[in-house]
């Protein structure tokens, strides 16, 4: 698979390449490795009606709802992960909604308290200098999906600072 | 969860403690933090009628066919998983069967080939001394579900060497 022979070969941080090559909950694995508890901060998250563009990206029509969600996730005081997600309203599993939209659960817990069945499909995976995150000049950002049913039930972008916070 | 408080307590290499942790696969798990091909070896492989306790673990009638695999799975020439998996065959998708039965394919990639979306659903978690396993005499198991269309897939124990080999 080429994602993970990418990924394979960028020289970072065992544990950071970890979590960039999951096909399970991201959340999980933080919170095993760094024996912390993680938490979820909410930036942004509100729906909007899909563009062309987010259309096209979740195979739904143009002007469907969409939950468009910005979160960090944090081990302790430490930033890991900074995710933005998109997922069509029509295709949440009933409860679902309601936990995205209202508060700061992290996804894998969302889709586990309501024991959904799901697959990740890996999308694109990229290494990039000069952008800041987290007070990091060098970001690994991946993009996935988590597919329900058949369809995309989230498109999710993730961002990795790349440096010595991932020495767990 | 009960089963992520118990491993976060373990005074184990973070590595294994992701590998035990996590609701994805394991062998993309050790593929990544290896950098090296992971191979299965197969112990033993063969159908059989269910016990009872077989039946009553899995949630399937007394003599159904039930596929039990034996593997070990290894990065280059190491060894880090020992797993035993008991699976009904009535409830696999067309086509896993044989694939399962057929090869040493990682159960991980199996599922992606044929796109089954899935839950992990963990069971219990344990480190023991005094067994050998791999040239190495303290031992953390796992056991946990493949959950598929709200049934047990496949259900799993898996077992890794408590050393150095981890410090990956």
């Amino acid at each position: 698979m080429a994602f993970l022979e990418k990924l394979k070969e960028f020289d970072i941080p065992t544990c950071l390449r970890v979590c960039a090559g999951t096909d399970g909950s991201v959340t999980f694995l933080l919170e095993i490795m760094t024996r912390n508890d993680v938490s979820v901060i909410t930036e942004n998250q509100h729906v909007v009606k899909a563009d062309n563009e987010m259309a096209s990206v979740l195979g739904v029509n143009p002007d469907e709802d969409v939950n468009l969600r910005t979160v960090t996730l944090m081990a302790g005081d430490v930033e890991y992960v900074h995710a933005t997600s998109m997922s069509p309203l029509s295709r949440m599993p009933p409860g679902m909604q309601q936990d995205l939209m209202r508060a700061d659960i992290p996804i894998g817990k969302i889709l586990r308290n309501h024991g959904i069945e799901t697959r990740r499909d890996f999308e694109t995976i990229r290494l990039d200098n000069g952008e800041d995150l987290f007070g990091c000049h060098k970001v690994l950002s991946r993009t996935y999906r988590i597919m329900h049913h058949g369809y995309t039930l989230m498109w999710i972008k993730e961002s990795f600072p790349v440096d010595e916070r991932w020495n767990l």
